[in-house]
């Protein structure tokens, strides 16, 4: 590739997880179609370019033929399926149409097989029957494996990585995140995603600076190139000149100093200026984090999400797994509270012994409770494993996706039947958890009132309830821009809530990313809130927040958020009010090197 | 197929449609996996099942070779993809394991022949690899295609149907819905699906009784079968012995008769007993609709879907063509108010000139307004047609979906320029139509205040409001149970935004379905509606509901109904003050024979 025009370039995207890094961009998952670029080639390298586009080919055929042999050895009848690509590869409107476009048009092997593939498949596109039409993947399947060869990149994992480096992508799955190896990367940067995606969390459970929804960096960005990933501003420079990599420098050894300040103080509790304390807890999904929960100085963990054991393997975990993994989790936290959710996934995720029927719009499908209440089996052996663990330290029991009063009744009786089982057995167990429910519904949020007297805690689970009261799923980049926290439908629901909790006596805690950001806590800290519950890595962060502020002024910056009609009015109050405390952090860093706005 | 056991069965399902039907059972779109049977085969008729099968696949592989050769005519690049189909065709794994479980186990064909598919795709299951375990489809294709040539069936539609007959099926796409001829279909059973289903709404459009969600009728209803439909208690007896078809046929002429009865007064407004009139107007989404609109005296048209138009064809609509649709709507509505609802689809439903991303969660996706904001060429033409149409008659104009005010705002200024520019090229248009909104996002509910100032009238869309509210998709049988429209929040929040209205002086309307069933209609009319509008066939019923009612009444009730903690108690409150009144009623009418509950 012609390594020309290295002109520094600015990318504008969604700041997901705070901090600075600098380092070689290494691109990963990008689905060759999308980032194959046009080279003119000299009339005398053309036959090159041709040989190339053979020898890939030719490996393709071999790599089929080696796959069809081991199908056929393994077990005979799926081999008629690849048979289809070798035919594929051999046809003309494929190979020949390749190499008569590279002869003619000059150009390199990879885009003139992109637009031989691209005219193949807008033909395809053209088929009235829907079969036949989807049947073009035959042919991208083929094409992608082409391609592979082509550029010669060997699709490796991002666990094969194995020097420092800056993770582009267009998006990051789940199992892709799992294998990401902190000693390896320095951060990230996603075409797709946002602030609230499970990639911004994973980034910032990480301490990964990253940037998100960049639309199209896999585009822009190529593997070696050097970028800088502006976590704060939500920038990423690639091929920084030479004052630009000098001023981010200082700015990465300010923001890490900053942090180390902040941490100094992280193990106190985090009381305000006029003697109010909050617990700052943590959210976690492995027990891994408990280092970082600890070490981040968290009064402990207020949301234990449980979903890890139960997915991709082929068996369900058992009560003694369970039961090990919850004790080690309490044992470690030293008598500081565990709050474990129960399982909270869609039956297609589970482990692959349960089938679960497709579902057009699965957030609003049988996930959570809802999944939990069709298999009462698992979720008994759930609540076994948490309460026996409970014997060994401070647990609360949370239920996620309450919709109903019915909903809470039926599952307070499966409790009361564990206990009793496990009591008529002899079995130890903890007899003073708390039981409480995820207010993560809007229904629950507008009738918080009717499910107190069932429950001893309420957690306000965020990420969820903006999703569902504004009809925006955060996973989705069409309506990211629609996903506000500061919405004053939400602000009401959570005052509301939170008055209902205050007014009936029981404890009220929030555990959704919103308590994480600094913005928001002016607000929040005008509320009744016993907990926030955030990424480990937030919390001193949120601590120092807290210790400015007063809950008096607070209630009245609150009452004047609340008389406001839109989330950008609201955060220009906030502003206003508390910019100070709420810029001068980090996270909003006005000495950050700033960029002209897009 | 053995015609013996001919033992009355009742199945339960959900009341979707009201009216009751006897007739013979035509079951379509069953996916053939589902509905085989095994039949024990003498040991003499193992060769004529062996030769049945046979044949079976010599007709699909004539099929497919015609198929072959017809596509290398048309377009010589996709033959490649049956090729496939023609090796599994001929594979040992399936033919010869076909045939040999006919003889050794001595069953029909069909059966063996599922058997057989269904052991190749579960061995399919087990591949890791996604790509290649998809290909299972291909199997699936062949088996299909084998097992309809195998039973007879040819596949025909539901355009072809030209006796009388019960539709059953697994559930009926929007597309089979449109096909559905009333002088051929007396009513409609299906697996799946509900109450405010696609299916249920076109079976209340269609006037057709329909019992819906019955998860295996169509593998306990043959073709030909006698069935009688009970939309009204949701039932279906399958092959009713002679007493339950005499009691039967006399619920039918008493349903007759009571409808009857009550579209005397249908033209006449609904008036309460304190002398308080609602409108009762209708839904809409084809204009062949308006006809069945006038004829149950509806006092408009409270809801024109305008999706159809869109949907299914190669370009969008012109300016024009949509102009001359809503001028007729206006023109057939003689004076009477048409309140028209922008688009509101999914970008991929939209015609196919739109490319549109896949999205995990469309229902929380980039759907009507969100659609028209990203697109707003599509919004300006028809808003464009809409202003114009209604210098003919009186228009409101409704959009869907708003969630927050800046929406609103953006819409309206749209609405502004759009004006200006017909104003300004001397284009006749309707210079006093009202602009209103949909409260079905659970952010507008709560802060319905906030956008009084904005429009001129609500509109609450129940079945979007409750989806959403309830983290329940309406369409989705898993959690079908959880859709409850009268959950005590959604109660709250309609409440809540009719005083809102009422406070701001504007108008106030419901379209969803929840208006439609009498058993709701104590408590709406306890609050403050303008018009309920609601499927043209329940006009007449809710009409002589409205004018039992006294609205003091309603709203004490409606007090008391809020106090309560869940749905059920919230019915039984109303069907304890209200019984005589919405039990006499024929949609839960205590004369039709009562069947034993499961």
């Amino acid at each position: 590739m012609p390594e020309s025009e290295k002109k520094q370039i600015t990318l504008h995207g969604i700041p997901a997880a705070p901090g600075i890094c600098i380092g070689q961009a290494y691109l990963v998952g990008t689905n060759s179609m999308e980032v194959v670029r046009k080279y003119p080639v000299r009339k005398e390298d053309v036959t090159e370019e041709s040989a190339r586009m053979r020898q890939a080919v030719k490996k393709s055929e071999t790599e089929i033929s080696l796959l069809i042999k081991k199908m056929q050895q393994d077990n005979s009848q799926q081999s008629f399926i690849l048979e289809s690509h070798l035919a594929v590869l051999k046809d003309k409107m494929f190979f020949g149409s390749t190499i008569e476009t590279i002869e003619q048009q000059q150009v390199n092997a990879e885009w003139a097989l992109k637009i031989t593939v691209d005219r193949l498949t807008h033909n395809f596109n053209k088929i009235e029957d829907e079969y036949l039409r989807d049947r073009s993947s035959d042919i991208f399947h083929v094409y992608e494996r082409v391609m592979r060869n082509l550029v010669g990149n060997d699709d490796k994992g991002i666990d094969t990585i194995h020097k420092r480096v800056i993770l582009v992508a267009p998006d990051l799955s789940p199992a892709e995140a799992s294998q990401i190896r902190v000693e390896w990367v320095q951060g990230f940067v996603t075409d797709r995603g946002g602030r609230t995606s499970h990639t911004g969390i994973v980034a910032r459970t990480l301490q990964l600076p990253a940037v998100l929804g960049l639309g199209n960096a896999t585009t822009q960005i190529h593997t070696e190139d050097v970028i800088i990933v502006d976590g704060i501003a939500g920038l990423v420079i690639v091929n920084p000149d030479e004052n630009t990599l000098v001023d981010y420098s200082e700015a990465e050894a300010r923001y890490e100093n900053h942090l180390f300040e902040i941490s100094k103080f992280s193990h106190e509790p985090a009381t305000s200026l006029d003697k109010r304390t909050t617990e700052v807890s943590a959210n976690i999904e492995l027990l891994e984090e408990v280092v970082s929960v600890k070490d981040k100085g968290a009064d402990g963990i207020g949301l234990y999400r449980t979903e890890f054991l139960y997915m991709n393997r082929r068996a369900l975990p058992t009560e003694e797994e369970l039961f090990e993994n919850y004790k080690e989790a309490v044992d470690l936290m030293e008598g500081k509270p565990v709050t474990i959710r129960t399982l909270d996934v869609a039956g297609e995720k589970v482990a692959k012994g349960l089938m679960a029927p497709h579902e057009d719009n699965p957030a609003l499908g049988q996930r959570a409770i809802r999944f939990c209440m069709r298999h009462p089996g698992i979720l008994r052996t759930q609540l076994r494993a948490i309460l026996r663990a409970a014997s060994h330290g401070k647990i609360r029991l949370l239920f996620p996706m309450i919709s109903s009063v019915e909903e809470i009744l039926a599952v307070n009786q499966i409790v009361r039947e564990v206990r009793q089982d496990l009591e008529s057995h002899h079995v130890e167990f903890g007899r003073d958890v708390e039981t409480g429910m995820m207010i993560e519904v809007p229904s629950a949020a507008v009738c918080a009132d009717l499910f107190t007297p069932h429950v001893d805690f309420f957690s306000i689970g965020t990420n969820d309830l903006i999703q569902y009261s504004l009809a925006v799923d955060r996973g989705n980049k069409n309506v990211a821009h629609l996903f506000q926290p500061l919405h004053p439908a939400v602000l009401r629901m959570v005052k509301r809530v939170s008055e209902t909790a205050r007014d009936a006596g029981i404890r009220m805690a929030m555990c959704g990313e919103m308590a994480a950001d600094p913005l928001h806590i002016p607000l929040l800290m005008g509320m009744d809130f016993d907990e926030f519950s955030m990424n480990p890595q937030a919390v001193p962060v949120v601590k120092s927040v807290v210790r400015s502020l007063d809950h008096g002024q607070c209630q009245a910056l609150l009452e004047e958020a609340l008389k406001l009609p839109t989330a950008d009015e609201i955060a220009d109050l906030i502003t206003g009010t508390y910019g100070d405390l709420v810029f001068q952090h980090p996270l909003y860093a006005q000495d950050a090197p700033q960029d002209q706005p897009e």
